[in-house]
């Protein structure tokens, strides 16, 4: 793939994960979902070790949305590998969601997507959301970039 | 990429990975972090956000493998995504670690890793380790992949 080839790629990539992202902000389920490939395998961030298949995965969306009343997932620094019709994307996500109680919820998570064009349309076929935590008392760390 | 390539190199990257895997059992950071591309990004399970560079990385591991005896990572279900130079391969890891009093401790974390193949080698330029946690509690949850 030549230089200019790859450029186009990656900012085509970019555009699919700002969509993507947005999609969240939006608290829209639906327009989360179409991002993902029938068969993705995701590891979030909370409650189980992994998510088989989109429905499965939509469904523990929807359940973390009806806990909020608002959310950003902000990427900074978003790094994209392409080639071909193949995609890594990782950043690290400034998290605030509001609960439906009105709280507010701040941090700092890591993401990383891959991706695979079909039919000239891309599709998230894994990802992994996370925090890291602490080995000794086995919580998660509030930590932000500079820290 | 036709199949047959797609499949030999597909063989190339587990292959790639196995020796990345049996790398940690040995204890051997220098064996480990010969895998790295010097500009990898890492996200750890533990400690930090992310680790900048192979010789951050390296410390952070030796620091890891100072507080074990013993320990292994065992994928299980590895899925390669590969095109041309570009891989992504992602598992849930059976942990076994020993620390230095004695004490194992035991538990099921996801590992996703992205690698590029430079002048014929295989490098890993992005990795991401996790457990997934509580969000009630912010502790990390012990799962297996039967949970």
């Amino acid at each position: 793939m030549d230089a200019i080839a790859a450029r186009v790629s990656e900012e085509d990539v970019q555009k699919f994960l700002k969509s993507y992202f947005d999609s969240m902000t939006a608290l829209d389920v639906e327009a989360i979902a179409a991002h993902y490939s029938p068969d993705i395998i995701a590891y979030d961030a909370i409650e189980k070790l992994e998510f088989v298949g989109r429905n499965a995965y939509k469904a523990h969306w929807k359940a973390c949305l009806d806990m909020c009343k608002a959310m950003t997932f902000q990427p900074h620094d978003l790094k994209v590998h392409v080639e071909g019709d193949l995609a890594v994307a990782h950043a690290l996500v400034r998290c605030v969601a509001t609960g439906v109680d009105g709280t507010e919820h701040t941090g700092w998570m890591r993401a990383t997507m891959a991706a695979r064009r079909k039919d000239g349309a891309w599709e998230i076929v894994h990802e992994h959301h996370s925090s890291p935590f602490d080995p000794t008392s086995m919580k998660v760390l509030d930590l932000s970039p500079d820290s």
